[in-house]
């Protein structure tokens, strides 16, 4: 089938998934497979950014491209699938784009300031330069779409600019990606308050146990004001009832929302309901993973072969580039 | 014979090398091959912070070689002569350095400041992280010993600190470089005036013909007090007499200095005596450099061969360091 274009996207290496990086990327990195000719990269020189501790990189790319491909990501259906560094050409291509990154624009990025509040203690020079690298990640591989959040609006519009730039410069060489919004709900830890995040260990993991699910769901914070079985509830209040939402069949969703706000069916009992769901959801998912890693190679070859086949796109694309600006060839 | 260490140098392709390029930089060049294992790297990657127009860049990297190669940088004696983008290693390098370069501590740098007072309207980003680029450099190499000048001696300093951070963070692979000052002649142009320099074109080409060098040794200024034939003249403000420091024999000097001081000799006649030095020292350079361009590729063949010895150093190098930083390895 003709694909609609080459996606690409980068996510940093974080060791086992959660729901929240299901719901907010995963699922949709699985979906675009059907229409793109899909890149998916293990971003590990962008979490040389914030990363004092380097020394589980290792390890956490290992369990997160375990969860990608367990998650249906799939280098059969022509998904490649890759970690950064072993493609050394997004260096080159980030040390050339860094000459025509505007500094001023860098220091303004609303992202950057934001990072910098968060650890005042190490403003490195790459921090800063975050955006050129991610623009270089998208611009070697020509990528016309990128998936993007609210959060990341502002990196792809900065990679757009780059992009327009250099080949105002040097010639039509890089390809000017387009975004492509999509609705990811906002999914909230166990506590009902923060985001769910590993670093604030809220987080459901996807490839826990049913049993561990059941334990993880069961200290789920639910409507606050709900403090005795026989009180209502509201549910437009209760995270787990936006997990419902996502979960559960839809006509089973609103005999809760009833049972809820009617003290009809108490907390244990649906989140007892949700869990159950959420463990079917994920039935196949645990399969595949258990199935995956008894060979515990296996992950390390599609990350070989993804940087293979990542290479020759690499290397053709650099070489234009660099042919573009004019540096020696090297003969 | 055992050498003292191993030297790193890089230079801006600049095209055809004049006087001011020999008395500062590739005379030393010269002379540190005899105790030294020499490594000298055309920057073309350092040329992109503040050239807007690089498509000279080739021509300027093989008339520079071919001048260094002519002034006795010599492969047979084992230096290595090398273009930077060919080993892109140093990228990688460079990536990896800015995740620890403060940045704070770049953007206070002198040096940078004054680029930007140079080029307001191009203040990229590259051009701030300029030094780190240049760590990478020295570092991707493990040089022990690099020659500066006075205006690189704070780039040094950075270098061997954000060695030492990295060495601290990550384990002793990096080598922290010693600073070799060599004391150089500030050469001015024939204007007397300016620091001799390509752009303001004030310059002697060391590849000038014997007539050429006349022609321009002929235009230089010499002290402005001296306005006629019968005027004293003051040797200690005279750019003139300032090379016949260097390139005349000493005795010969002395007698200049007082011939000058008394009007017994004309600034023309001065300036035909100096001349004829300088194209008696220049001759074995416009020798060799007649015989080495009549093979077009010779200065290809030297630096593809370079950047062949050089990648092998480069190689294990960056592999220590990714394996250091805990990067996955690529199987």
């Amino acid at each position: 089938m003709e694909k609609k274009g080459r996606v690409f996207s980068g996510a940093r290496p974080t060791g086992r998934q959660h729901l929240g990086n299901y719901l907010g990327a995963i699922r949709n990195y699985v979906a675009l497979q059907d229409e793109y000719d899909c890149i998916y990269c293990v971003v590990d020189l962008h979490a040389l950014t914030t990363l004092q501790d380097t020394q589980r990189l290792r390890e956490w790319t290992y369990e997160m491209v375990l969860d990608w491909l367990a998650a249906g990501i799939d280098p059969e259906r022509g998904t490649i699938v890759f970690v950064q560094s072993h493609v050394p050409q997004v260096t080159e291509l980030h040390t050339i784009l860094s000459m025509i990154a505007p500094l001023g624009k860098l220091l303004r990025l609303p992202t950057y300031k934001e990072k910098v509040r968060q650890q005042p203690e190490n403003v490195n020079y790459g921090l800063l330069g975050y955006p050129v690298l991610m623009a270089a990640d998208i611009a070697l591989y020509k990528a016309t779409v990128v998936p993007v959040g609210e959060d990341q609006a502002s990196h792809l519009e900065f990679t757009r600019e780059i992009v327009r730039t250099f080949n105002y410069h040097f010639g039509p060489v890089l390809v000017e990606p387009q975004a492509k919004y999509t609705e990811t709900p906002r999914v909230l830890g166990i506590d009902g308050v923060n985001k769910m995040s590993k670093s604030l260990n809220n987080h459901i993991e996807l490839a826990s146990s049913p049993e561990e699910i059941y334990a993880r769901v069961h200290m789920m914070v639910t409507d606050p004001q709900r403090q005795r079985r026989s009180d209502p509830g509201r549910p437009e209040v209760c995270n787990v009832f936006s997990m419902h939402k996502i979960f559960t069949p839809p006509e089973q969703v609103k005999q809760i929302d009833h049972d809820c706000r009617t003290a009809g069916i108490g907390c244990v009992e649906c989140k007892r309901i949700f869990a159950g769901h959420l463990i079917e959801h994920l039935a196949p998912f645990r399969e595949r993973r258990a199935r995956l890693s008894q060979d515990p190679d296996y992950v390390w070859n599609v990350l070989r072969e993804g940087a293979r086949r990542a290479s020759v796109i690499a290397s053709q694309v650099i070489e234009e580039v660099k042919d573009a600006v004019g540096l020696p060839k090297r003969r």
